[in-house]
């Protein structure tokens, strides 16, 4: 049983009504609800909570994190930032959702500005599989669209992903790399862009479906974490021929 | 000085006053004289040319070899896709433009099927740059547009690129991976999207720096080539340590 | 439940008694063995049989099929071969083991020679996992020892991995890469180096470990097969703004 | 004309009279001694100067950036690694040898720990070429021994490569991806392993060659720097069809 911590920092809905009405529980809180209806082990955190609800009790006992935050990644405390770091090297998997681009821990983990063009124009987008036996794709269509969502487009600082899964594109003339993934020490990262906090983009069940393959994917194998620092010889050192 | 064979199908050109009317000496023609401005030595060779133009001699003097075509595929003979297979391998580079995607060399060199999605519908496409420090595309802005181009769209099935440094929008709702390049052997090789037969694209001056930049890219280093087979050991071979 | 394939070539074992006292059963056998014993539906075919035993139906009910080829890599007839690259693009699993990277199928994925360097010496090989989360070596430590194995050593003239898991050090002074993967079309591919026919490694618990991990790592995900060939616009084409 | 700046931490040569004897001018001395002759325009900076001899209008003169450090890695001001990073993202080059792995730059740039298995044993270091058409490895044989380094050994715990060039085997029993590439923003990194203090590596033809290929690779293109943030839709954003 995977055990998935939903974390949002949780302002937007408290800030404005129209927000909320989308979100009554939260963006957390529907994000929660059909990754429980999935079958995953699920718990909340945010912002506002005594070490954001990330102590180390709870990540120790995270398999996968789910990160949503956009106005207020600043608040962010930099020991929480490092102690989520050091989880994911050590086999946590994480899975970053639209604005959490800008995160902390994603620069962090990223090394680069995380940096991109944007619009809000309640723009259709269309999503687009290009990695199509990939885990995370299952029992998507090849393509589908979303009738409005914030555009992000290239170009995107990151690193060269290690797998790209889907392209986007949106209405107002841009592409996007919008299902990527990662891995950082023994940890799995997915970032995934739709999520625009005013659109109801986490009700539509090819979302919900690509986030639980994902949770599935970055959950950790289990796999030993490797020894570093000085080793012996296992073969005798001499001179070499020739 | 880096030597460039321009091969073309030269079909359309022949069979529709309309395309001889935007390529009066033909796709090749327009592309070798912006090569030779350019300053790279540049000959050109065709489908219907003994050996299709393209002999041992001739892509022995290669340094890198552009490819267009289309409607005629099945007629370049395999022992001459052979033959251009052995030199890629060996060092020479290649660049794939356009239809050559469907091309016998392309489909040999990437193993999969190569096919994709198209609409002829004189759409808006707009290029941009997702490496922005790659040699191809030093000179390129950000991104830029083309009038009308062929729509080409994902899914396309081609290995993973080991660098992907282009993506297109289409106006009609697609997006494509437009600008890719894979080491095969000693060669490296550079395909690139644009260029339907019936559209001025190979006139645009982005296109044509894409193109030649490709050529400097793909030119070879002069490295060694890898000796293979059986090989002494340099080390004594004694039982390891414990 | 994963149906398997296990080809062998099973020439050395008939012509050679020191090879068939290692394996009594076949390679085949031998590997069949385990795969069952781990829950796999397991069948095996060789050169020897009507169409290599690899007939149409026979792959339309394999999920992955396994590959071990050497000295008759120019007896399995080029059809076979373009059947099986079918079925890998539509969706099955290949995992291709030891001297099979030779072989006309690995070679026809690739695009290139897929030549190295090799040595048959009873040379130790030291096994390290590079990529500690990957589901392949899921219960592998982080190295191992094979007490002999044929070296073979770079320059291996493949495309670069999607994925590299293991790199493997011989004690005679060369270094490899052991573990890889590919996608091509909808069809993962596992290569896999150790496996000389005249010793014991497909005994070795380790070596059976990674097998089964490859086996559920190349097994179709039932993903649908994208759609090529021409498509209608989705979105009304017009001009550009400006 | 290339402007290259050589660091050294630059402690060991006056802490220990044998490896200044190795180093009579410092590592950075003889780094920049063979960069000079190879005709780029060479400075040098050291740990103790003030900022650490990385002024903002040194880096901001500096096209690439080579780093040795080792046992002061945390002596390094946070402040100057935050600006080293800024200036990699926006195009400067960065090459980080041997013990650099741990510095605090290659592991922001990296979000891992770089961390690795090590041993001084003035052991045979074997290094192989798996990239043969690389810029960096131009004029470098299929493989060469040095006869004595460090041992650093897998794992190594850093993102997958963009590319790895060179892989290392050590004689008693060990691998190591030792050359690799990266990019980060707009920058590009070159990490490479050779360059144990106390040994003459830098003296080595071959380790020299690699080194002033790596820094002609990383050089800036002096391409545009991407635009980010707030971008206005280019074409009309209407329903789409259907």
């Amino acid at each position: 049983m995977i055990r998935v911590t939903v974390w949002n920092e949780h302002r937007h809905e408290q800030q404005d009504p129209a927000i909320a009405a989308v979100y009554p529980q939260g963006i957390h809180g529907q994000i929660a609800s059909f990754l429980q209806t999935a079958g995953f082990i699920t718990r909340t955190a945010t912002l506002d909570e005594p070490e954001h609800g990330l102590t180390q009790a709870v990540l120790n006992e995270t398999d996968v994190l789910i990160w949503w935050g956009h106005i207020a990644h600043h608040e962010v405390a930099d020991s929480v930032v490092e102690r989520i770091q050091q989880r994911v090297l050590k086999g946590m998997g994480l899975i970053v959702l639209h604005s959490g681009h800008m995160s902390k821990i994603f620069k962090k983990l990223m090394g680069t500005s995380c940096d991109l063009k944007w619009r809000e124009a309640k723009e259709q987008e269309r999503i687009f599989v290009i990695d199509p036996t990939h885990d995370i794709v299952k029992g998507i269509p090849e393509s589908f669209m979303l009738e409005k969502e914030e555009m992000y487009g290239e170009h995107f600082d990151i690193p060269a992903p290690d797998e790209t899964l889907l392209l986007s594109w949106f209405a107002g003339g841009n592409v996007f790399r919008s299902g990527i993934t990662y891995k950082r020490g023994n940890g799995r990262i997915f970032y995934f862009q739709p999520g625009h906090e005013s659109y109801p983009t986490y009700y539509h069940p090819h979302i919900q479906t690509i986030i639980c393959n994902g949770v599935t994917y970055c959950a950790p194998r289990g796999n030993s974490y490797p020894v570093y620092g000085n080793e012996k010889n296992i073969y005798p050192i001499t001179g070499a021929v020739k």
